[in-house]
């Protein structure tokens, strides 16, 4: 019995060793396989950023992306539970909660369940989280990580449940309807911002104030001091000193949430999407490069923490149907003649076209010199010059300009509808011009159905390779979380503020 | 001494154990890291076909295609050595050899040197190999995998290279210059089809003789009976039972090379990409349904050899900037109106539109009933009804069908070169109406720059998941296949045909 006794105890010896053999020869897995779970998490969208938005921002800069270059890369498909292209409602839930749902409904399935979104999980595992956006902080796809509301219009009870999330950090733009003036909700308690600061939260809007924020400053939201239309941040392209960017909202809210519990944060490009709504190239370039230093932040904090760090990357869908090639360029592109632009197509149309129309008595010649000056585009020189207009286009320029000076956005007009998306003719005339000469071209106004790319470093990133739906990122997020990666519904599934 | 030798007699065993423990922990990792091969290896290009063509088909059949269910999957850059948007000759030479080159050169570097494709390759370690294409067998993709020439117009030195190739199996479509008419080889050694029979080969070009191969039948050619033009194989939608279908053509390349050693098969699905060329999305999606068809063929294979095989799916570049979503269908997309059409552009712009210019004297109103019946869209009826045409397509039909009468195809005119690509006026604008009634808008007649997606199963697979370049998937392969990942040049480097 001595000697049986013996050889299992060396054979138990073995297998111990053997273990540990393996843990040496490969680290990684092991790990993994013990349950190793990702305590710092960044999930950035990039509205609307599918691989031609990613491309072209590549292309212009003349270097790879830092998204590009993460070591898992996959792709997602994207549709709505009631439509094959989705929107920022659908799927920003499905990215959020793992679930199909609706056009236009956050949070909730489409019979109307409340849906645990991945944040709510990472708070109650006592995680901080930080909700971080170009857009205004109530828009779509921020509100899908806190908010619960069958119309994504419903934008005082997205605030309202801004404020019961007990979130840690929001930052970006502002709130679109904290009086409820659309009367959207049946639950008026008051200003929205005054509920919020009612529960605890500090509301900062000066660069200053928001640059002396320091560890231990909880409950914030920051909304930056300049804002433009929708209450969002202004474009990149846009951009002054006065203006935060996404990397130093990411910078501040990473000093902010870092403890030993970890933390979440939703980073959202948000206004790639509107630039590619307007079909303005070098706008949505300029806002995908932005997003991407964000990236770069969440690296330099990756490579810190490489062992317990999570960032993915991905989008909600495709805006634009924009493409790398344009019939007119053939098989050339030259994406140097981007860089003549000088300001996003928001704001010609507020401070330049709206002007002249005020102005009134404004003929085509007097408009060719801001075109130029603001565009580049120019109405002489050799054919050569790869910022020279063909004649053809200085048609389409000119009916245009006829079509903005008689308010002819082409709203309801399907031929105009094409031509200019109901955006200010002119300047949609202009960046589609200015695009095409770049080899970029457009075929939409609206978001399309191509599946989008999704990237992914650190702690669980390989799950992130391979094609899949959207409701399979939320999942896998919750697999590298620790939590069981398959729908969570809220245990209290009636709702104040939610009808 | 003697408890020191035990104890490290001990040691040794322990680890021995460990090694084994390993080897039943993690099998497959250990077997691929023990050199395990891909015996069989398929290799499959989708010319022109990225995401929105693969999910276009998807779509449109209203079921997930095979490719698109492999477990890895992957993305590629495609851009050529000296051009952002590729060509089929520099991307098939960066897929068969993993190399970049010039735009139009075929399997050599930009200053000359000739390099080794990994069909050679396969072939020197004693597989058999096919190349299958829809296109005519010496264009660029297949050609890419057994010729180095300069240009890619060079048909005649390409077909004569074919003939010195010794590889085992040829199919799909025909030559295009045998005689060498184009006077571009400077070396005639006579009719190219006879110099490739005087090399061993049986060239096929009926369906019954092909049905009638079997195992052991080696060195053949076999042109499918019917040919489009550019020698190639009618597009799907207009073969009829006289053609063979990729699908067969592969079932055929299987039984004729499974051998011990093992095989190497290209397919191409060639005219994917002349389809999109032309802008017609039905035509597009059933050669791209073909082509899956083909894959589940192998993956049939697979099933039966899943030690042994190794899958590939990938494409060349993306052509027409095809975008599922459009301006004038804003969000919604309705793929079921494509089935309406009945032939492919090339067949309605030689068979109809070319007997009405014959003809002559031919009005639009004698136009509209042939529009309706081949395609489907309504020049009456209810505007929900989705096939109904709006006043101002009706308009652009008009001035289309007068363009088309007038031979005014834009190849000179910038403006009209935008409206048609230099296609057959009338044909190209039905395309265009239809598809976007589908909800899939065009921006170029050529290729564009978004990165294509890349599937694989089997032997090395997992190698193919991840965002890299299209070198890269020819370095993965070799690696899979067991030859060093690397360039291989050609050990003489001097070639008769090639100048």
């Amino acid at each position: 019995m001595k000697g049986l006794k013996d050889v299992s105890r060396r054979g138990f010896l073995r297998i111990l060793m053997a273990v540990v053999a393996c843990v040496l020869a490969f680290p990684p897995l092991v790990a993994q396989a013990a349950g190793k779970t990702a305590k710092y998490v960044f999930y950035f969208i990039g509205d609307g950023m599918a691989f031609t938005q990613r491309m072209a921002a590549e292309n212009y800069k003349g270097e790879k992306l830092m998204m590009n270059k993460l070591p898992a890369q996959g792709m997602a498909t994207t549709y709505a539970a009631n439509r094959f292209i989705t929107g920022s409602a659908a799927a920003g839930t499905a990215l959020a909660c793992g679930h199909k749902t609706n056009i236009g409904v956050i949070g909730l399935t489409p019979d109307g369940k409340r849906l645990e979104t991945i944040a709510e999980l990472a708070k109650k595992d006592g995680k901080k989280i930080g909700i971080i956006t170009s857009t205004s902080i109530d828009h779509a796809t921020p509100a899908a990580f806190y908010a619960h509301v069958p119309k994504r219009s419903h934008y005082y009870d997205i605030a309202i449940q801004l404020a019961e999330s007990n979130f840690d950090y929001f930052a970006g733009g502002g709130f679109k309807d904290p009086n409820n003036k659309k009367k959207n909700s049946k639950h008026y308690v008051g200003n929205a911002i005054e509920y919020i600061k009612n529960h605890g939260y500090r509301i900062i809007t000066s660069k200053e104030e928001f640059e002396n924020l320091r560890k231990g400053d909880e409950k914030v939201v920051v909304i930056n001091p300049r804002l433009q239309p929708g209450k969002s941040l202004p474009y990149t392209i846009d951009q002054t000193k006065q203006d935060i960017t996404l990397a130093e909202f990411l910078k501040k809210g990473i000093e902010l949430l870092d403890n030993p519990n970890g933390f979440f944060i939703m980073l959202e490009g948000g206004k790639i999407d509107w630039a590619c709504h307007a079909n303005d190239g070098t706008t949505a370039i300029q806002d995908t490069l932005a997003f991407d230093d964000a990236i770069k932040v969440a690296y330099d904090f990756y490579r810190r923490h490489p062992d317990e760090t999570l960032i993915v990357v991905t989008a909600d869908h495709e805006t634009g149907g924009l493409a790398l090639g344009f019939a007119g360029t053939k098989y050339s592109t030259n994406f140097a003649v981007l860089h003549a632009q000088d300001m996003s197509y928001q704001r010609f149309t507020d401070e330049i076209v709206k002007k002249l129309k005020r102005k009134g008595n404004v003929t085509f010649e007097d408009v060719k010199p801001l075109i130029t000056k603001y565009f580049g585009l120019k109405f002489e020189g050799l054919s050569t010059d790869p910022l020279v207009l063909k004649p053809y286009e200085v048609a389409q320029l000119k009916v245009a300009f006829m079509d903005s000076m008689n308010n002819a956005k082409g709203k309801k007009d399907p031929y105009k509808y094409l031509l200019y998306g109901g955006y200010e003719p002119l300047t949609v005339t202009i960046t589609h011009i200015l695009n095409h000469h770049a080899g970029m071209g457009w075929t939409s106004y609206k978001h399309t159905g191509v599946p989008v790319p999704t990237s992914a470093v650190g702690v669980g990133a390989e799950m992130f390779n391979g094609f899949y739906d959207n409701t399979d990122i939320a999942k896998k997020l919750m697999k590298a979380m620790g939590y069981a990666p398959v729908v969570h519904y809220a245990e209290n599934a009636a709702y104040t503020y939610a009808n």
